[in-house]
C-alpha cells in the first residue's frame, strides 16, 4: 500500500488534478494518494522545491512524491525520476526537485520508457500523461531502472544561501511567506545558531527585529520576533498577526542580519 | 474497494464536504473518496458538467461520481442516477451531468427508494442526506434498479458547439478558462483538424491569434497562439502568462475562427 | 482502518498539512484521513469549534478528530484529548472543542506522554509534533488511559445563544457565513420552533425577514427568506444570491427577532 504524495501548480478548481488521481488508481488501485499542495504559484518551480524539501522527511521509506510545476511541458526539458533518502521523487528537470538533492547520492533517472505512460501522450498535460502513470507503477513496485538510464547532466539549483557582506553580517532573503504571514528567512539554525545567544539585529522591510522567542505568543502584540521555525529555518513573525504585512516583505525580499560577537 | 468522486460547488471553507465524506464512510468504510473539484462556481450546473466530462474518462470502471451543484435542492428538480460508459454518476436532474449522456446509452434513473437516504432528509442539503449515501450504497454493490426507475424525461443541455458563420468562418466561445488563464474553446479537433495545417484567424478578445503551437514553451513570452489543449478543444494561452487577462476574455466570451481554405 | 479527520487554519498552499499526513500514515499505516477544512480563518478558534460540531455526528463510531487553530502553541496552553459520543477529539485546550462537550459526559484528558510524540518537539508546530502522532496512535488503538490523565478545568466556553430583550423578541447573531453567502443564526429549531406557524420578524442588517421558505428555490430572487438550515440552525438565504452581500451582514452581526405569538 504504497503512498504518492501530489504538489503541483494546477490549483483545486480544475480538473487537472482529480485527472491525475483517476490514473493513478487505475493502474495502482491500492496507493494512498496524498495532497501535499496544488495552489503553488504557477510556473514558480522554486515554491514547489521548498515545499517537496521541507515535506518529504515526513513521509515513510518508499514513498513516490510527483511534483508538477512544469511550464516547459512538451519542450525538451527531460522527466526526471530521483531515489534519495530512500523515496522516490518525479517530475521535470526544472529544479522542481534540486533540494531534494542535498540528501546525499541521488540517483537520477531521465524517465523515457514509454511503455509505463499513457497510451497517447499529450503535450501540454505530463502530469496526467507521464508522471501520474510512473508514479503509479512504481507504487506498484516496477523496478526504476526498467523506467530510465542514470543521467549525470540534470539540473542543480541551489537556494541562495545568505552571504557574508560584512565583519558582523551577513545578506540573506525570505524564501517563503506563509499563510499566516510568517517570514520563513533563509537563515538556518545550523549555521547561525549564535543568534540564539547573543545581541543581533534583523533588518527585514520596515522594521527592526532584535528579540528572539520561542514561540509566537511570547511575543507582544504588534511586536515582530525572530523564531527558531519548525524547519529549522529562522522566522520573523508577529503574534496573532502578520509579520509580512508590518514589515512590507514578500519572497525574496533582502534581508540582512548582524550578530554582535563581542556586544 | 470502489471508488467514489466529488464535485461540488460547496468550496473547501465550510463543514459540507467533510460531511458528506463521514456519512460515505458510515455506509462504505472501504470506499475511496477522490475530490474531483469543490470550488465550482456557486450556482453554475455547466462548469460541473464540464468538470467531469473532462475527469471520467480516467477513473476505473464501476467508479461513483457525485456531482451536486444543486441551487433547486428541496424543489422539485428529481434526484437521478446515470449509468454510462461503465461507470455511476449522482446527481441533480439540471444539467450537471449532461455532457455524460455523450458516451452512449446512458441509462438514467430517477432516485426515488428512500430506505437508501438519510433516515431524516432536509430541503437544503441533499448531498448529505441523499447523494452520499447513494454513492455510497452503490460503491457497496447495491444494484442500481433497487435505487429507482428508468425515465425518459431527463434534461438534456447540450454544450454550444460552434455555428458557421460564414463561408469560412465560425462563431464559438469560450467553453472554461483554467487556473493559468488559458482559454479552452468549444473548437474541438475532431471537427477543425483543418486548423493543423491551414493558415487560419482566431478573433476573442482584443488580441488576434494566428500561430499554432504544440506547446506552451514554443510561444514568444507575451505571444498568444492556439494549442491543442489536453481534452482536444483547441486553447489559446501565453507562454508563462495568462491569456484571460492579456485578450481581454472570461467564460462565455464570443469567439470567431476562419480558416483560409484556399489562402 | 480508523479514520482520522483534520480541521486546521493551515490552508492548503502550505506544506503544513502534507506533512501531518506523512507522520501519521508513518505511525498508522491503515488510517484513513480526511479533510474537514484548513481555511479556517486564522487565530479564530470559534471558527473551527462550530465546524467540528457541526461534522462529527456524520462520522462513525471510534473516529479521531484532529483540529488544530492554535496561536498559543508552545505556550502553556495545553493539548487535550477528549472522548465524548463515542470518538476522539484532539486539539489545544482553548476552545476549539467547546461545542463537543454539549454531548453528554465528555472526559477530558490533558496529553502528556511524550513517548507519543515526535521524538522532537518543535515550539511552532505541535500539529506535526503532538496531535498528529497522537491521533495515529489512538487510530492504532492505543488506550487513551495511556496517554494523560483525565482533568476537570479544560476550558469551557459557550456559544452566544439568543437573549430574550422583549416580551416578544430575542437578540441573537450570525454564527457563519457559508460560501453561498447564507448567514446562519444562533436562533435553532429546538427552541424556535414558533416561527414555523407564527408570524415573525428577523432584523438583519439593511432589510427585515418576514417570510419562511421551505428550500432556497421557494424564494423569489432577490428576496431574503428564511429557512431551517441543515443543521437545524435558522438560516437567512436569498435563493441564487448572497444573504451577506444583499443584506450588509458578516459574523457575529446582531439579529433580533420578534414572533407574534397574538398576532
Amino acid at each position: 500500500m504504497a503512498i504518492i504524495t501530489l504538489t503541483t501548480d494546477f490549483g483545486e478548481a480544475d480538473h487537472f488534478v482529480g485527472v491525475m488521481k483517476g490514473v493513478i488508481l487505475g493502474i495502482a488501485p491500492r496507493a494512498r494518494i496524498v495532497d501535499l499542495t496544488h495552489p503553488i504559484t504557477p510556473f514558480e518551480p522554486r515554491e514547489a522545491a521548498f515545499v517537496i524539501a521541507q515535506a518529504y522527511r515526513y513521509f515513510p521509506r518508499k514513498t513516490v512524491h510527483v511534483v508538477v510545476v512544469d511550464p516547459g511541458v512538451g519542450s525538451a526539458r527531460r522527466p526526471i525520476l530521483v531515489e534519495a533518502g530512500g523515496q522516490y521523487f518525479v517530475g521535470p528537470d526544472n529544479g522542481v526537485l534540486s533540494l531534494v538533492y542535498a540528501s546525499g547520492n541521488p540517483k537520477v533517472r531521465r524517465i523515457s520508457n514509454s511503455k509505463y505512460f499513457l497510451q497517447s501522450v499529450s503535450q501540454t498535460f505530463h502530469g496526467r500523461d507521464v508522471f501520474a502513470p510512473i508514479a503509479a507503477h512504481l507504487a506498484r513496485g516496477v523496478s526504476p531502472g526498467l523506467l530510465g538510464k542514470p543521467v549525470e547532466d540534470y539540473l542543480r539549483t541551489q537556494p541562495e544561501k545568505p552571504v557574508r557582506n560584512g565583519k558582523r553580517s551577513w545578506a540573506g532573503s525570505v524564501l517563503k511567506v506563509d499563510r499566516f504571514g510568517n517570514l520563513i528567512t533563509n537563515f538556518h539554525i545550523d549555521e547561525f545558531d549564535a543568534v540564539l545567544d547573543r545581541p543581533f539585529l534583523m533588518l527585514a522591510g520596515v522594521r527592526p527585529v532584535e528579540k528572539l522567542a520561542t514561540h509566537y505568543a511570547e511575543a507582544e502584540p504588534g511586536e515582530p520576533v525572530l523564531i527558531v521555525g519548525s524547519s529549522g529555518y529562522f522566522e520573523v513573525c508577529v503574534n496573532q498577526g502578520s509579520a509580512a504585512k508590518l514589515l512590507g516583505c514578500v519572497i525574496g525580499t533582502p534581508m540582512e542580519l548582524t550578530i554582535y560577537w563581542n556586544a
